[in-house]
């Protein structure tokens, strides 16, 4: 495993060898996550290969710290859609704003991204056996892509995962624990299990190697510019992984000198759950954990978000930033999104989208600039939230009189 | 529009252009489906062509009876995978079984094919509204198609509709109206409203273009085997418009000398919703519709097939079949799915699974066969129905010796 140079503690600074240790820095702990610098000199990659490449996340496969494309789970994981909707940029008021579909994956996830990765690195450490803790989005992805290549799966969700996610675990045959407590609960006794059973966890940002697959949205979203950075990147919060990984992605393109800038990211959490954002806006270097988060955004219900440390980081190396946005806006954003362009997301999928609505309306954004919002869910994950934002359908008899009253 | 030969009555076989009817034969009504005869003279096409082509179904834009690709909408619909899972194939003592996964398009079922076509064509034909009936599917992919162009959508859908469909609607911001009635009837209500309120109608089959679009996934299939074509085509079967939609993209290629041989489409049904089957087993030329069909397989809950008798007739050509499976049986082969290759399909989607499956046990299949079964649908669409498949989850409590005893 040459391409990883080491493995380094966000909290100490230490470095380790990739085969020294699996998930956090050992003198850190559960704070020390790691991060994955790779050896870019030894990295043999450049654009014109994509023209050979097939349409998924394997095209990118020289960055990926994975020994080869062999055994791969055979699930098309990436290259979701990234849609430049003219009826919403004219809608905004704007002239260049992007949608990313991701939920286009697999499993209708943004997630899949980090579960083909860790499931590939599982295979090549020789698991058998992968959990996770989820608030059922990560779990439903590797359980999904773990039964493509037959691999076990023990998944912690709290007991309130939203019934759609319940359903994919189970037809993919995970062995489910819908838990009396909260995600942040499922996660400490994920960790404990794991440890007891010898199951490799997936854990996200405690298992290094989930940043390192979501990552693969930036390389994506750079060849679907044209190989351009956009100028503002709009990801939903919850651990803070995904706005991780999209930075880490520029963050390895910059260094194969294959971009010369980096974009914004624009993390946006929902009010009752942004700890992040508290932590942003008050300065501070570590995020406090918060007692009881709530939204209607379940994805992203986190209360001690477990890569937070991370994501302030890159925030603030790189002009990124925070904002909150109410359970309100975010109902309101199912609705607009998909009768502006066809693209149904889940709450948490749509939260990057009312935050952009809330900085379009705060004049924070400029006509010209290159935006990309990220949609990481499908609204088919939670069908509820959605009818709570759209009303109930006309109920009629089968009278062709009654449908005059409607138009 | 030049490439349409004419447009040929099933019924009675009275030819017409495509400039003189919209939708059935004007002699012969509702039972008259027009079958879109392609000029392939006229139609310049080939292989090498595909090496420069999006990754979606307007790739192979000449075979559609559309003007152009311009003004088209913009959801990327089609070129879903083609898995050959070596699990399942393992465990059904096949060797060359493949999945293709349409629950992948945008709206997470095959009918965003016809949809894309037919909002085109109304595009083309001026058209600001369009309408349908459908047990969901249908309307939720017309609703999310026609959301990204701008058109305005009404929609007949029985009250029983699941959820997750209805869903869909609303958030497209389409018209709904739930019916009380069954689908059938929300098909006659459809046409009767089309005819009084001047909307377009994308009524499957009764609009000849939902064949049109529905073809997409036979050239995917050719391309995807490397340009072979299969020796056996699984389907579900509601209406009969995939199953003749399928053979008609075979039709074409076989048309334009690209294949030399047609596949066998074997149309899946649920038994208690399966007047095709009936009519096949009797060897009659015409469907009888039934009264009160009913399957948990909603998408094909149809006891008046629309286009029934084009399928037969492609059954009789090219040594097609129909089979018909128990709802357990469909039911079942959801875990089974999933749990070997990690796709989620819901009732309909796996039916076709469930139809190979039968006849495998029935020693109808060779091992050696090239076989194709079409997942039409995400399971998402249905998850109640996964969980009377799957059982629930282990509910624990938030305490590591909880876990010991699922283990």
């Amino acid at each position: 495993m040459k391409k990883i140079k080491y493995l380094k503690c966000i909290h100490c600074g230490s470095e380790y060898e990739a085969t020294e240790v699996n998930y956090t820095c050992p003198k850190c702990g559960i704070d020390g996550i790691l991060f994955v610098e790779l050896d870019y000199e030894k990295i043999n990659f450049n654009k014109e290969i994509l023209k050979y490449r097939p349409n998924n996340i394997l095209r990118y496969h020289e960055l990926f710290p994975i020994k080869d494309v062999d055994n791969s789970p055979p699930l098309n994981v990436g290259m979701t859609p990234l849609y430049k909707s003219k009826r919403l940029n004219d809608f905004l008021g704007l002239k260049n704003l992007y949608i990313k579909d991701d939920g286009r994956n697999p499993t209708a996830s943004f997630k899949d991204r980090a579960s083909f990765i860790v499931v590939k690195k599982a295979m090549e450490l020789g698991f058998n056996s992968i959990t996770t803790a989820s608030t059922g989005n990560a779990a439903s992805s590797l359980a999904g892509i773990s039964a493509s290549v037959g691999i076990k799966t023990y998944i912690f969700v709290p007991e309130t995962a939203p019934r759609a996610k319940i359903a994919q675990l189970l037809s993919f045959g995970a062995n489910v624990f819908a838990v009396q407590g909260s995600y942040d609960d499922c996660f400490d006794l994920c960790i404990q299990a794991s440890d007891e059973f010898g199951w490799y966890n997936r854990n996200t940002a405690y298992n290094p190697y989930t940043i390192e697959g979501k990552k693969s949205v930036s390389f994506e979203i750079w060849e679907q510019m044209n190989f351009e950075v956009p100028d503002k990147i709009f990801v939903s919060v919850g651990d803070g992984v995904i706005y991780s990984g999209v930075y880490k992605g520029f963050y390895d393109l910059y260094n194969l000198k294959l971009i010369d800038k980096m974009p914004q990211v624009i993390g946006v959490q929902a009010e009752g759950s942004s700890p992040i954002v508290k932590a942003y806006i008050e300065n501070k270097e570590k995020v406090e954990p918060i007692e009881n988060p709530k939204t209607v955004a379940d994805s992203i219900c986190v209360g001690h978000p477990r890569n937070g440390n991370m994501a302030l980081k890159f925030a603030r190396k790189y002009n990124g930033s925070f904002v909150s946005v109410k359970d309100g806006e975010i109902l309101n954003a199912i609705p607009l999104l998909g009768k502006l362009t066809g693209v149904f997301g889940e709450p948490a999928g749509v939260t990057p989208f009312a935050g952009l609505i809330k900085m379009k309306n705060e004049n924070k954004i400029d006509e010209n600039e290159k935006i990309v919002v990220i949609i990481s869910g499908n609204g088919l994950k939670d069908i509820e939230s959605a009818i709570k934002s759209t009303g109930e359908p006309n109920y009629i008899k089968l009278d062709i009189n009654e449908i005059r009253k409607y138009i």
